[in-house]
Formats: C-alpha cells, sequence, structure tokens
C-alpha cells in the first residue's frame, strides 16, 4: 500500500514533500501517536487513526503508541478550584491495559513500541521545566482555538493547562518521531511538539491529521456534504468495537446510504482506486448499496471478530430479509388477553397501544410470517413471532400465559 | 517605634486592620523579603526596604530574608531564542554572600533568617509544579502590567516568565510569611503569593510595597511633588552604599533642598513626628536647611560607616565652607605653561579651555585661597590650589614642572 492511500482523508499534513522525502531517506519512520488513558472503551471513531497506524506498520514502519499516563495522573481540573487528580495509579495503568487489549484489535501486536510519557515527565525537574517552557510563548498558546475564545470570552484558563500542550511536545522531542499522527482537534498540540523539537535542536516531526468520524445518525446536506454530530458515547451515537457481531453489522448497515463511503474512506482498508471502482458499479447498476453497504459491515465486523462471524451475521440476515424470524430475537412475556397494539406496546416494539395500532393498520407489522393489518386483532395465550418495520426492523418472540 | 512610622511612607497596604490584627494576636510575625542575587552591589534604593525591615526587627518581628537563588541559576532569557543561565551556582552564591555582606551594614545579623528558595524549588518534581501552575489563571498573570502590555504590542511573552510570580508565591507558601514586604513594582508577585497561600489553604499573607526612592538629579515639579528617574546604578544617579563617607556626604547634601524630605521619609528612623518637627523648625528659621541636610547626612553615613568618621567628614566640610582646602582633593601634574583656562580643563577642572576662562571671569575660581578673575594670567612651574565653583565644588592641587 502506497503513502497516498493511507493520508487520502488526512485533514491536514505538513509539508508532503517534506514527508516524502524522509520516507526515501529512512526507509521506516518513528510514528508517534499519543493516547489519553482515561476513556479506555473505544468505539470505531477511535479506530480511523488506528487502522491508519495499522496500514502504516505494514508498509514497515515503526509505530510507538505513547500512553499519556503522566498527564492523565495529574488530571485537569479545568475551571475548577481544587485540583482532583481525575486517577490514580493504578486505575490509568487498568486503563491503558484496556486500550491496548481494544487497540491490539487493530495493531500489529508484536510491531507497535508502547511508550509511557511518565517515563521521563516523572524525573523532569523544575528547572528543566523551566528550561522547557523558556521555549515557547503565551502569544502561540493562546493562538489555539479553544484558548482563545475562552480567553475572548473571560473564561478562566488555568495556568497548567498551557502546560499540556508542551508536555505533548516535548514527548515527541524524546522519543524523535519523524512523524506524529493525531485527530484533526490535536492538531495545535502537534504543531508544538514540531516547533519545540527545532528549539531542542532535532528535526522536526511530520504531522498528518484525521478527520473525526461523524456518528450513526449522520446524513448527507444538499451539497452531499456529511453532517453529523462526532461520534461520542455520550452522545449515544457510537458503535463499540466491543459490539456483537450481529450489531455492529446491523449499526453499520442502518448508516445513510450517501455516509457510508465517508465511513469507507476512513475505516477501510480499500485502496482509493478501489473505492472509486465501488462508487461507479453503483451508478452503472452493476451493484446495489445494500451490497456495498454489506461488504463495508463484512470488512469491520471481520477486523474486530473475524471472518466467520461476519459471514454467519451476513447469512442469517439474507435469511431474515427473506423472512425467516431471528433466532436471537428477544423473549418477552405476558399475561391475559390484549388488543394487538397493546400487545406491541407492552413488548417495547412501540411506544404506546396507539402507536402499536397504528404501526399494524400501516403494514408493518408482521405475526408468525404473515402481514397482520386488523388492529382490532386480540392475541390470547399463545407464542407469537412478531416483526415491526421494514428498514430499521424490530423482532420479539412473544408468549401470552 | 509604632508600625505607622514603618508603613508610613508605603506605596500599598493589603489590609492595614487585617495587619494590625495579626500583630495584635501573634506579636511577633513572619517577614518574607526576597531579592535577587544577580545584582549584588547595593546603593541607597536598595537600602529603604531594609531599613524598614530593621525598624520591624527592632519591635520583636522575625525577618525571613530570601535568596531567589534557583530563579537567578535559571536565568531570564526573555525573549532570546536560547535559554541562557545567567549565573552558575558558585556566582550566585557568591553574589548571596556579598549582598549579605552589605544588607547586614542595615540589618541585624543575628535576628535576620537568610533562607535560599533552592531549598524547596530544588525538589519540586513536574508534577507538584503542575499542581501549583492549575492554581492560577493565565488571564490574572497577564494582568500584570508589563506582561499586558508586551501582550497589547505582540511582543513575546515567553512562558517561563510566568512561572516567576508561581515560584515567588511557592516561597511564601512555603516559609508560612505573615507579611511580605517589598518595592512597589514587585506589588502583582506579592499578591500572587498572597492569592496561592489561600489556594494552598494556608492564612494569606499581607502585603506592604514602599515606593522605589529616585536618584540624586531628583527636582520637585511645580506641585512639591518629587520627580525624577529611580536610583540605578546603570543611570549614574546612585549613591552606593560603599561610598566613601567624604562621598556619601557631599552627595546627600548636594540633593536639591525640596527632595531631601522624601530621602528622610524613605531612610531616616526619624518617627512622622520628628520630622514634622524639623519641617516646622525650617519654616520658622530656627533651623536652615543646610542643618538639616548635615544632620541627615551625618545619620546615614553613620549608618554604613560610624558615626565618628560621619562626624570627621562634617567637620572637614565646615572648615572648607570657611576656605580651608580639603587635605584629599585630587593631585594633578602638568608640564609647561599654560594660561589658567587651559589648566582648568587639563585638570578636569572644566569641559573646555573657553568654558575654563568664562569660570575664571565669571569668579568661580579661587586660586591658592583667592578669587581669580583673571583669565588671561599664565600658570608656569609651581604648586597651585584650585577650587571651581561654589556649591558643587571641585578641587585641585596642580603641580606644573
Amino acid at each position: 500500500m502506497e503513502i497516498d492511500n493511507v493520508i487520502q482523508s488526512a485533514v491536514f499534513v505538513s509539508d508532503k514533500a517534506e514527508l516524502l522525502d524522509r520516507i526515501q531517506k529512512k526507509g521506516s519512520l518513528r510514528i508517534k501517536v499519543g493516547f489519553d488513558p482515561t476513556q479506555p472503551d473505544l468505539h470505531l471513531g477511535h479506530t480511523v487513526l488506528m487502522q491508519k497506524m495499522r496500514q502504516l506498520q505494514d508498509m514497515g514502519h515503526h509505530i510507538i503508541l505513547l500512553i499519556g499516563d503522566f498527564t492523565a495522573r495529574i488530571g485537569d481540573p479545568t475551571g475548577r478550584n481544587i485540583l482532583r487528580p481525575s486517577l490514580t495509579k493504578e486505575q490509568v495503568d487498568s486503563a491503558a491495559k484496556t486500550y491496548q487489549e481494544q487497540a491490539f484489535k487493530v495493531l500489529d501486536r508484536d510491531k507497535t513500541e508502547v511508550r509511557f510519557n511518565s517515563e521521563w515527565l516523572d524525573k523532569l525537574t523544575a528547572q528543566k521545566l523551566v528550561e522547557l517552557t523558556s521555549k515557547y510563548t503565551v502569544s502561540r498558546l493562546l493562538e489555539r482555538n479553544d484558548f482563545a475564545a475562552r480567553f475572548a470570552a473571560n473564561k478562566p484558563i488555568s495556568m497548567h493547562e498551557f502546560l499540556y500542550p508542551l508536555f505533548q511536545g516535548f514527548d515527541s522531542v524524546m522519543l524523535d518521531a519523524d512523524l506524529e499522527m493525531g485527530g484533526s482537534d490535536q492538531l495545535f498540540n502537534l504543531m508544538v511538539g514540531r516547533d519545540l523539537m527545532t528549539r531542542y535542536s532535532k528535526p522536526a516531526q511530520s504531522i498528518v491529521t484525521f478527520p473525526l468520524l461523524e456518528g450513526t445518525n449522520a446524513k448527507l446536506d444538499g451539497d452531499g456534504k456529511v453532517v453529523g454530530e462526532k461520534m461520542s458515547k455520550s452522545l449515544g451515537n457510537h458503535i463499540a468495537i466491543t459490539a456483537s457481531p450481529r450489531e455492529m453489522f446491523q449499526q453499520l448497515m442502518l448508516l445513510d446510504d450517501g455516509v457510508i463511503w465517508r465511513f469507507m474512506s476512513l475505516l477501510s482498508n480499500l485502496t482509493i482506486v478501489e473505492q472509486k471502482d465501488l462508487q461507479e458499479k453503483l451508478s452503472s447498476g452493476e451493484a446495489s448499496i445494500v451490497q456495498i453497504k454489506e461488504q463495508f459491515a463484512q470488512e469491520i465486523v471481520t477486523r474486530f471478530h473475524s471472518a466467520t462471524l461476519a459471514n454467519e451475521v451476513l447469512v442469517e440476515r439474507r435469511a431474515i430479509s427473506q423472512g425467516s424470524f431471528p433466532s436471537d430475537a428477544p423473549q418477552v412475556q405476558l399475561t391475559g388477553s390484549n388488543m394487538i397494539g397493546k400487545v406491541l406496546f407492552l413488548a417495547n416494539l412501540a411506544s404506546s397501544g396507539a402507536e402499536g395500532s397504528r404501526l399494524v393498520k400501516g403494514g408493518a407489522v408482521t405475526l408468525n410470517g404473515a402481514q397482520e393489518k386488523n388492529d382490532k386483532l386480540v392475541l390470547s395465550t399463545g407464542i407469537f413471532e412478531v416483526r415491526v418495520g421494514n428498514k430499521n426492523k424490530k423482532f420479539a418472540r412473544i408468549t401470552i400465559v
């Protein structure tokens, strides 16, 4: 794979000519990617960068996974009055371990150098730290977007927040990084590292940043641009990498048809050319959007689970789309007879009895394999396999006693 | 002596009621005064604060002389690209020693606790330093006048400059200071110390700042206000505390008549009442300004030399004002005959031969005890005792061979 395929979706590359020249001269680059061990639960958004790292590993480059345990232990009491170490050493170590377990689903464990920045930052004396701070100006730190906005709005910026970019930069100095990669929100910090290396009389690292992946609810706007909030656990629009093969496959299939190309460009191992081929096949009618989504979902589920499991899910999905009832549908037990709308409500398939009735009348409900449009139907003792909806299907195996 | 006499000339007192309450409750206060050991050569301007410290010692308070050796060793490479430690450990120690020798001409050596901030700052880990910086905001640091001006003018402020006020404040935390005193230019740093103590859950130090003494060329403006640049060695308007008794006495006598009260309020041990008495005696004609200046000069020369030497100088001055030639006048040897104006120039008593002639014609020159107004006079082989000027007299014993 060529470097162009890795950086195709980059937001920013600090001097591509410099980067290519470096690769030509050194062959294998030392590539630093830092992560914050306070949030070890990964979702697909976190793996954009990891996939790029894996591609570079496969090209023979040396990946350094830098765990910011020093800064995590100090914590970030922004705007608070009392310094509150966010995590103890044990908590950080545990989070770092979880993180690595998940990261090595993408990265090649044997080719990854894992480092902790406490290795040098714990030993940094006040005198050395003053030396570090003397190499950077207040104005340049205030140029950072969020700092500038807070300063303009008279919102407090604690002095120690200014130290974090310098610490991150110092990590690059200590690691002799040739290239640092990060999310596009990290650009400023990466640039500080580039500057600091020069100040420490070292070759300045190249920088590549990647977009932050949007969430599962992203859409295309009128101009064909992907819009939507970033994937985030707290927003509930994420796909956890620990999701089951079925869940993960399903979430990927439910993505907006237009958005699938964005996810593909950030997550897939397909080259630029291969992705273009797929787009042409869709245009010419040679492939359907469902087939393309299935291929992509299979690639991702294979990555985090296995090809076998990915294939099983695909086979099951196709059977279901031809009417078969899923073996793992939720089991619901109810007591007493009720009209079908109320039953849907009680089984969490509708938000109210009235909505249940509407769904039945609208033809969205399949009862034991056959469409059921009579909303006056009363269900009594028995077992009922119920499917609701067409695209975003819900299933339940309801037992009434 | 009452505290009012000490703080009479203060520029700023952080809550006088709080300070008085502290004195009442604790009796003896822990008073911190920091100094920068990079400039050990003291002049009278530096002793304003020391005199206040001595007065407080005599009142029974505990004076801590804090030597900022840590910061001095780190140096202040403001606006420079390369960190340049301004002083080595040996240089700092040597400067600190010289400083103490001079300071103990004013302070009571046995009642002074000398501390070095390297004691705790050398041991400060990066983690503890980050904790320290977390307790202060960027905005508050930018409020400091010189920082604000530089920021507004887009002049670089190196990040480490922001650390110095925090270090100074941390010194107060470590010393449990009840009161910190300093020059008026130190107010901001002292306030940082006060704030930080609260953040470290300690009682906040009181703060008293004193004016910076003007130089020997200060004058009164139309409103009776003292104007002139601060006393400074580099401006040449200073009175060194190592000046000889005669030099020091002479420089004090040459101060502007109106300015003498300013110097007295900052340097004298006279109480407010005693100083007012002197002003009344001058108004009523009971004392002349010369007598008042002599009394003040004697007090200061006694402080830095001895009462005996101060008295000897006074006696000699009075003899000279009645015509006697000073025994220590500079000896000048010249070759060949010249007109008197040229001789004055060659003996450094005039800036040119022409100015020498003017001085003679104007009656400003005394030759061997008699006024000489003939500028055509030629001086040949012999010894000539020459005095030039009236108030700011110059003398030379000229030998022409």
